[in-house]
This record gives C-alpha cells, structure tokens and sequence, in this order.
C-alpha cells in the first residue's frame, strides 16, 4: 500500500542515497520517528530495515510548560533537522511514529511536510519498553530520570499497573530531583557542623554551582530562593553526587544508596501489583540516573533476585527515538 | 526627661483614659511596641507599668516579600489601630520599641505620629526569649513556627550560636512545613497503596484543602504545582496532623515523632556551642507547633534532661509585640 506514495514525484528526488527507482522499492520506503518531552524533542530517520540515517533535535514539546505553537515549531524542526541530515525529502517518509508527552501533533503540523506520512501515536510508556528492546511488554518499566515513576503491564491480560509520578513536591523519591535535594540539604547541614558524617559535599555544590565557600549560606539560599533553582538546575546536580559516592564519600554513599532503595520499593510495588513471585517478566530501568550503574542499580538487582527469581533486569539505554523508530517497525512488521 | 512631652498639647486629650493632667504625671507615660515579620505586624500600647491597654495588627512588613512603601503602611496600621483601642494619642507616646524582621523603620514612617518618641530596636531573637518572660537572655531560644532555627547566647560572655533556618528547601526539619509536606507526601503514598501502616491522611488532606477523594490524585498534582501551594499553606496543615497524631493515627504520629527529633536535635546542636553539660540555662520554644504540646514537646524535655540537666524548658507563649514591649519596659527599668 506504500510503494505508490514511495516513488518521488520530481526529479530531483531521484539521487536520494539508498533510494534507487524501480529497482528496489522498498529501500526508499522511510520511516521518520519523533519523540519529545519536557526537555527536548529528537527525530530519526530509519530505513526500513531498521538503520539509522539521520537525526534532528530541538527544544522541548511539552505542551504544559511551553505554548502550543512553540511546540509545533520545536516538533517541525527537529524533523527537518533529522530529514536533512538522512538527506531524505519528507515525500519519501511513509511512517510516521510520535512519542510526544501530553501532546498529539498531527497533518495540522506535518501536512506539508510529510505529505504522503502514515501516523502512528505511542505512549511515553512503550517508548521506555523499547529502549530495552521490548516491543512487546510484559514486565516493569522504572523510570530514574529527573522524576521517578514506573509502569508495569501484562502482555497476557492487558493489565497495568502505575506507582510514583507525584512531581518533585510530593513524590519523586530516588529520582535525581531527590538526590539533588537531599546533596543541597546534607551541604547546607555540613556547612552547619551539624553532619555527624564526612563528606565534601559543601565543595562541590560550590564547584557546581560557582558558589564562593567563603560566603556559601548566603549565596545557597540566594541561589535556592531568589533565584529560584528550577527542578532541572537541582537534578543537575545528581551526577556529581554519584561521582562523589563512587569516590566513597559517606554523605554521597548514603544519598545515592536512600535512592536506589526508593527506587526499588516503587519498581516493586509495581511488579507486585501484576505479577506472582514465580513468573517470568521484564523490569526495565530507564533514565538518566542509569549513569550511575550499580550504586543505583544493585539494590534493584538484589531485591529483583530475592522477590521476583524468574524476573529479568534491563537497562533501557537506546535513545528514545531510536527505540520509538524501532518500535513502529516492529509493530509494523507484526501487522504484514 | 519624658514628662514634658508626655503633657497633651491640646484639650482634646484631656479625657483620655488614665491620664490625670498634673496630678498623675506617669500614668500618661506609653510605651508602644511593633513587632512584625513575613506573616502579619501587631502593635500593642503599655502603660509604664505595663499594663495593656490596646493592640492593633495589620498586613506582613517584611520587606523581603513586599515593597517598602507597602511594609510601611502596614506598620502605620498597626501603630494607629492599637493607639485607637487603647484611647491615647501618638504625642502621648515616650518610648517607641520596634521588633521588625528585616526592615528598620524610624522617624521617616511615625515621625508625625509618634511626635515625642525614643526609638528603640530589638531583634526576633531577643522577642523569642522575652516571650517566656526572659529579659536577659542565657540559654537558647528555638522557634519551632512556619520554619525551624535555634538561636543562642551567653548572657556572661557574649557569646552566640545559631542553626537551622535554611528555609523550605534547604532544611527546616521540624517545622510546621516539614510537617504539612510530609502528611502530603505520606497521603499520596497511602492513596497508591504503597504506605505499610494506615491512615486517615488522605481524608484529611482532601477537607482540608477542600480536594474530593475521588479525584484525590489528580486535584493534589493540580493544587500543588498549577496553583502552586505555598509556603504558608503547606504549613498550616500542620495542625491538622497534630490532632490526627493525638487521635493515635500511627502516620500522623511518625510524622510528629521525627519533627519533634529534628527539633531536638537543632536545639542541643546549638546548646552544645555554648554551654557544658553542668551549666544551668534557659531553653525557651517559641512558635506555633508549641501547640502540638507533648507530641512536639516531650522529645526536647527528654533530651534536656539527659545531655543538660540543669537546663530548663521554658514555653515562650507571651503574644511577640507584648513581649517586645514587656522587654523594652524591663530594659528601661534597668537604665534609670
């Protein structure tokens, strides 16, 4: 059904690389993925074998914190961004698979641009599936990104079941919001003399942030109130504290190790909501705080083996447009 | 030296309660005292034996959340309505004593007012103790309100020592915030099931804020980052989880237990600066999680008792502007 739309209308379509008329039409048959949250927007270009020929970023669409028409423009450059570096005209994209967060850009945004494009919606949620490679899933998905929140589903039954999610206020624990937080508090509490722990926590929130050690009380809550620090800015802060664990200051240790217990806890409500001790699922963990390996990992792994033996731990490293391309190809694939 | 200007200039006042022209020279000496911070300004007019005769609040002058001019008007307010309650006139005013977080005003706001007036400033610190009645500080004063810090000082040598105060973000363990964010928290957590002893938080949350348990999720995320809640606000549910902890609500009861160790732990930590564990002293505890009585209380009587047992436990309940004016009398007393 796609080969007609395939064929470039003008000439100068026709030196498109992988794209050889006649002879082999489905290797101009493309696939263009677009995915986007409260950070920024990335777009791939896929063959439909699955290679990566080019992508485009751009800022942010979530449509709760910028205007909708600012999305729509952020959303429409990271695909031309990501065209031109596939040197793909938008005439040859057949499919089109959107993750976007709380937000459903449609032939309104892309009309022109991908005229002759297919639209196929996912969710957030299958996206951190298929940045593990599960396409089809049956497990756990933790997300340990600047929010903490996870997302358990059966295959069999169609189940799901959801936990965390609350934002930095009321929830978040073990995110990297929450390690953020928890090093500006241990800091402002060993500046104190109040720690009865070691750390060198006062230097690097110093160092992070270009505070003068000299003046860090007034400059901290400066910086924290009047400023304000946005969420990001003290998320930003969740890589130095593990590098700090990883050199084993106490302080760091014992943030990094409340993370991971937070995190497990929720990855484990989860799973004990969908699934019986004995049964075989996925849990994927996702996010930037993935980075920090086992000292966020290990407990997950530990506790996984102990409540759940027959359950399988994932890493979902693929970048989310990549996964979502991959994810549209497999369901398409599914569906021939 | 003030009896001069303490005569009424005009006939007017001649009637003016407890003031006797000629005969009774010192009945018509007043005292007035401001005292105002981030939450609301008061005023109260003394005779000199300091006897209450009217109060007058008015809008917060701290001049870190509103403009100057506003902080002023506000002070005024204070100033003209306790004057009107308490019949007396501005030029019948001697001794003007001011307690004002972050503002200095003087002549430039009550010149015309307050015509005859000394000036006298006083700090939130030396309220605090005076609320208990303490005139010349020795001990250590810890205000367990909105925020939570702990101030110190030697009355022999001088010396002072102060913790805590790093605002919401940055720490006030044991506050009435601390308090409210962590029954918020515990309430989203009961709500998903995920908390492993019960509680009636998440009702009380939701009449308190006049959210429907039925949508609780989604009218707690609203409430909490669209609206968003404030500072204030999150702390006055506060209260509300003092009742539920005396009722026996074993979340309610958690939260207030680690409040009272936070606020334990702040005020030794400045105690320890300063006194040794033989010295006798003051601990005063100012604010309105005093109310919360032994819940809040009885940790820091403990506490005292063993590290300090000289020590003892004052509750600083005495209205801040009649404090500040009880103090400015004492010190008044004490220079002629």
């Amino acid at each position: 059904m796609v080969r007609q739309s395939c064929l470039p209308k003008s000439s100068a379509l026709v030196n498109v690389p992988g794209c050889k008329i006649g002879a082999m039409e489905d290797s101009c048959t493309y696939l263009l993925a677009l995915e986007g949250g409260g950070t920024r927007s990335q777009a791939v270009v896929l063959d439909i074998a699955g290679h990566l020929l080019g992508e485009g970023s751009a800022a942010d669409v979530n449509a709760n914190f910028v205007p909708f028409e600012q999305a729509q423009a952020a959303a429409r450059e990271a695909v031309i961004a990501a065209l031109q570096a596939a040197g793909v005209s938008g005439r040859q994209v057949v499919h089109f698979a959107l993750g976007l967060v709380g937000l459903r850009l449609g032939a309104e945004t892309f009309g022109c641009l991908l005229p002759y494009a297919k639209y196929h919606y996912f969710t957030e949620r299958e996206v951190t599936f298929a940045r593990a490679g599960v396409f089809r899933p049956h497990g756990v998905a933790l997300v340990a990104a600047t929010g903490a929140s996870a997302f358990g589903v059966r295959s069999d039954d169609g189940r799901q079941a959801f936990g965390g999610g609350w934002g930095s206020l009321l929830g978040d624990e073990g995110s990297a919001y929450a390690i953020g937080l928890q090093a500006l508090r241990g800091a402002a509490r060993a500046f104190e003399g109040r720690l009865e722990i070691a750390t060198e926590m006062v230097a690097v929130v110093c160092e992070h942030f270009g505070l003068h050690a000299a003046d860090f009380r007034q400059q901290l809550v400066q910086l924290a109130y009047h400023k304000p620090l946005s969420r990001a800015e003290v998320a930003s802060l969740a890589p130095r504290v593990a590098q700090l664990a990883q050199q084993g200051d106490p302080l760091a240790m014992r943030i990094l190790d409340k993370a991971a217990a937070d995190l497990s806890a929720l990855a484990l409500f989860v799973a004990r909501q969908l699934f019986t001790a004995e049964e075989a699922f996925a849990m994927i963990v996702a996010g930037g705080l993935v980075n920090a390996g086992e000292l966020i990992l290990g407990n997950l792994r530990r506790s996984l083996a102990q409540a759940f033996p027959q359950a399988r731990l994932m890493i979902g490293a693929e970048a989310p447009a990549l996964a979502l391309g991959r994810l549209a190809l497999f369901n398409l694939s599914q569906h021939t």
